[in-house]
């Protein structure tokens, strides 16, 4: 039996969460890929190299994340997040948001710190999106 | 640093996988839902309550199917295979298609039963989807 969750039961699994799926649409298809994420109650914060999923939302920036607890077929949890992209530009706000995925992702840093030093290496995107609808479901 | 999966990478991760993430076009937004499935190196076998998911695919047949293996944010494997959804209606197909989906997934099948016996239940909704573009990348 599948029900509902209530917006209580959906907030608490985006915020104890740490990996979503985002999905967005690319030349008309859909495109899903894994990201990290850290959810603030109101938006998520997202950070990747730059490349398709990234250039897919600059051109149409309606995208979804997904989140869920899966411990069996007959046992699981799926929320979905529907909001828009918006890249984080300004360098300080950028440097905060940053500081906000890093801290939740400590083992990134050492990686960061390298393409921080690396010249040539592109730098990541930063971007938020607020959720604006969100909607979820259990079974078992 | 992400690398590219190879051909065979992929089909093998899509071959030994059961749990995907389907997404598609719902209104223009994309859509996102965990799905289980069978992968014949081919096509993918899903079986789903009728719902959101199914009337979207009806109206935009275009989805994709990403599967990952995760370990860490630093050692993941992600596989998105896109094409075109179509429903398996001739009786003697469905079957055949819901016989193979519920042998991968003994535990579905006292569901499945209780769903035949009920005469009010909805019948699942049975659907191929025929992997045309299969692309991967990894870290780690």
């Amino acid at each position: 039996m599948i029900t509902a969750l209530s917006e209580k039961e959906c907030h608490s699994l985006l915020r104890g969460g740490r990996l979503a799926r985002l999905g967005c649409v690319a030349g008309g298809f859909p495109y899903v890929v894994p990201v990290n994420y850290v959810f603030d109650g109101e938006s998520f914060l997202v950070h990747s190299m730059p490349g398709r999923k990234v250039e897919a939302m600059r051109a149409d920036p309606r995208v979804c994340l997904q989140v869920d607890e899966i411990e069996s077929h007959l046992r699981w949890k799926s929320v979905l997040a529907c909001g828009t992209y918006a890249e984080v530009s300004d360098a300080a706000e950028r440097a905060r948001a940053l500081a906000c995925i890093l801290s939740a992702f400590p083992h990134l840093t050492p990686v960061e710190s390298v393409i921080a030093d690396d010249a040539g290496a592109p730098s990541p995107v930063v971007f938020r999106v607020r959720a604006e609808r969100v909607t979820g479901v259990k079974e078992g």
